[in-house]
């Protein structure tokens, strides 16, 4: 890994132009673009439709809106199995995500498959259910990191169909080691995994914290 | 970490509800918000003035919109360094987004400093700008992955101001063997970085991938 790092013009680079990225086979572009620029968050998305039906759903297309007041971002592709989970936010306007570990990895991916809207993924891939306080929208009760969220607008990108749906974080359930004292979540500690592409999971491997940049001022390592 | 995976309920948990965030210390929520959601892509964005002055900035929201046409997501708040970035974006209508390695961590978080705008953080942080073919925008030379894109729209997020800009993908150098065959970039050999919340980084650790999930068929594991 050094050695790239140091010059990547040891090594054999290849050049891919946009003409070029369009005539790639479609399942080879989809998992090279979606892929491309890194690592995502893994998170299991938790609703249910008015009638009682559960959904759960992998994702991965997550943003930080903003942190006062505490908004997410989710990215909806409307026309895959991702249609339920929209299908349930819109009926009943709340939702959760919840981090997948290593013990779950397997089971979360399952949750890509394309289950009939009657049969609740929660079911077919032995995660199980959670329900606290009143929210109404299912955790995922093995998950260490819990997120419920009240749908609060929906951009759609004209650019491609996609869906920007913004949540309004209303509760956050977290071990107390998991967080450090000013407030970072320790995902080392959560165990929490990340994504890249629609298949590949890695696991957080801390390499370092740094002190708020300021110009002609060294960083410091600070602790997580 | 498995003891955490097989039940929340052994340890201490921590309920933080709305009201109780947005009465957080402002740091320690912003630290906590911005790195709840998991890891996310390290990469540095190039830009350059109508006038040719440089500037390079870490980013770590990022959505992958679509392949086909292969179409990136960038969020940017105004109001912070990122502005200068914006402004090049739209004078110009090109930038460049560029893998951060292990090597490069330290000078990567640099340029999160407020450096003036006639100020080349390439420079200031000793990262060395590439200019390839015919494109305007300064690549990073010690990336193993680079993207040369197009500004395609801007969306404005009206809950907080925050802005959407969407790239189209003109350009992608990597090296082949950061390619699976099946076009799966691999960041663990290109060495790709990823973030959490605004000054944490990590090492990709893979861990699994999985074949397409289909109702009623067991995962196997496929080689990345």
């Amino acid at each position: 890994m050094a050695a790239w790092a140091a010059s990547n013009s040891l090594v054999s680079m290849r050049k891919y132009t946009f003409g070029e990225i369009l005539e790639l086979p479609d399942r080879f572009r989809r998992s090279f673009i979606n892929s491309l620029h890194g690592l995502r968050p893994a998170l299991l998305l938790g609703s249910r439709s008015a009638d009682g039906h559960e959904n759960l759903a992998i994702f991965s297309q997550i943003l930080h809106i903003g942190a006062n007041p505490p908004l997410t971002g989710v990215l909806f592709r409307p026309d895959t199995v991702e249609r339920h989970s929209l299908q349930n936010i819109r009926e009943t306007g709340f939702f959760t995500l919840n981090n997948v570990t290593e013990e779950m990895a397997e089971a979360a991916h399952q949750t890509s498959a394309r289950y009939p809207r009657a049969q609740s993924e929660f079911k077919a891939v032995q995660l199980k259910a959670q329900y606290k306080d009143d929210f109404t929208a299912p955790f995922v009760e093995s998950s260490t990191i819990q997120i419920g969220l009240k749908l609060q607008s929906e951009m759609p990108i004209d650019a491609n169909g996609t869906i920007l749906v913004i949540g309004k974080i209303e509760v956050i359930y977290l071990p107390e080691n998991a967080q450090s004292e000013d407030g970072l979540v320790r995902h080392h500690i959560a165990g929490s995994l990340a994504a890249a592409g629609l298949d590949m999971y890695f696991s957080p491997q801390p390499l370092a914290r740094f002190s708020y940049a300021k110009p002609d001022l060294p960083l410091k390592n600070i602790e997580y």
